[in-house]
């Protein structure tokens, strides 16, 4: 099941970084977009195949695992929906675990439909776990914690997000409990109710580089839950940041970079040793250096088993 | 712009009644999928298209607006998303507003990637508004309102939704206040600066039907904010129940019906009177028999100008 198999896959790789595959045509490398935003939507879907395809045959052997962005992908209609279909199983055919973030949420059936395209490789979006949503509640949770315990796949909650907005909702304070709290409490039974060999559950927490201190307060809470945690990198989270979101073991966490890692190409110290011709290999630097920078300052150095 | 658009259809309309659009492959009327849900994807996805149309092409003289719930065409893979995209061209050839409901939720760039991809009728899925999920906050908001004002669209918020569960996230209280009436205030906020000639403003919000209470305690707290209303008939709402989402003049609020509406071929007493060949008919009469229900026990008896 899906929290073991990453388990497993971070102890292979080595490495607990998460590439995120949010493709934009504004910022694709020169050449494989002409017209780049202004180009017909089935052309930009193209070029986001090519572009998709090139990153994931570049970090396969390196991380454990990539994060699509559905929002990037749905912006182009149904040409982009095509796409990351294909996506999805050209990473599987690289090694690697998908995660789809789509955030979606909803109550009952309709949480179930959601569950039931996207979770588990049988699926027709074939994701090995996908990211939710949690406002409306307990009963909008556990239609996807049933699909994804039928398929081996996994769920990650959002509990306390990267965006200097979330505290709107996330910390209202209420009887000595913020609302991400209980949402941790709550994902935390369902983690330990499913937890497998690896100690975890099937049933995970999106939790924000941005926030350390609370990273080590939910570390604490949920222990049963793998993290993923967005914010490294361009937010502003360092590896220092993110050193409490992993177990004593090294484990429990997997580290996020999007932009930082696709369009290397476009940014310093990368842009001028490769620029956008060889963005691949840019791309292979920069996640380098990111295992590196991990591994020299966080309890992932310590990674064995996790 | 929406609001004003919307308000404009309810009145020539004469009935604020949103019907649902979720096909399942299980509910179809016999004969339109062979196979049922065990069908491949393309046919499924085929089958849900005809069957939309034809709902499509019975109520579209009749409500002012469809509501196609994404996660039953996502469920499909894109075969689904496809189809989806022909479905709310369909509805609006036909002169209705489509609302998509997707509830999606993201933050920044991410947001916007969403919002650009779904509202106003130029977009690649070309829907007049969409559904949005708060937990993120206010910098998840504000990108779905941007894009929506530059291109005439509307948005709902989830504000207080129709299920059991919502009130673990949604009624917690701090400070005297409610989540959802914070996210009500800023609903509010949004909808007040945005508001049209008719009054309302192009950010609504989604409250449910099964909280009478909190419906006319949320159309005092949001006067500018159109209201999305689910729960009404399957969930348990009644005509009496959704009467305190309309405002003094009968107008602001849609009430939406989905299973109850595409599926009462299958349910009584449309399902003696017309049978599955005959469900188009069975369609009609109960969408006429809940513009009745909602003229004569609730304001919206009283719609004149919406």
């Amino acid at each position: 099941m899906f929290a073991d198999q990453l388990a497993e896959h971070v102890r292979q790789r080595g490495n607990p970084v998460l590439v995120g595959l949010d493709p934009r045509a504004s910022m694709l490398p020169a050449g494989l977009l002409q017209g780049g935003a202004a180009a017909p939507p089935a052309r930009q879907a193209e070029a986001y195949r090519r572009f998709c395809f090139g990153v994931i045959d570049v970090v396969g052997p390196l991380v454990p695992a990539v994060k699509p962005q559905m929002a990037f992908f749905e912006q182009l209609g149904p040409a982009g929906m095509i796409v990351l279909a294909e996506v999805v199983r050209h990473a599987q055919s690289r090694g690697m675990l998908v995660i789809l973030d789509g955030k979606r949420n909803d109550i009952g059936t309709t949480a179930s439909a959601y569950a039931e395209g996207l979770l588990g490789r049988e699926s027709p979006w074939g994701a090995d776990a996908a990211t939710v949503s949690p406002y409306l509640g307990a009963d909008s949770l556990d239609p996807f914690v049933e699909v994804a315990q039928a398929r081996g796949a996994g769920i990650f909650v959002l509990v306390k997000t990267s965006n200097p907005g979330g505290g709107m909702l996330q910390d209202v304070v209420a009887d000595g409990r913020t609302v991400y709290r209980r949402v941790a409490e709550y994902v935390e039974r369902l983690a330990e109710r499913t937890a497998g060999g690896s100690g975890y559950g099937l049933v995970g927490g999106v939790v924000g580089a941005t926030y350390p201190e609370q990273l080590a307060e939910l570390r604490e809470a949920m222990p049963h839950a793998w993290f993923l945690v967005p914010g490294f990198g361009s937010q502003g989270g360092t590896a220092h940041d993110v050193a409490a979101a992993f177990d004593p073991r090294g484990g429990g966490a997997i580290v996020n970079n999007s932009r930082g890692i696709i369009f290397a190409h476009a940014r310093a110290p990368y842009a001028e040793r490769f620029g956008a011709a060889r963005w691949q290999e840019a791309i292979e630097a920069a996640t380098r250096d990111m295992i590196d920078e991990l591994r020299g300052q966080t309890p992932a150095g310590r990674l064995t088993g996790g």
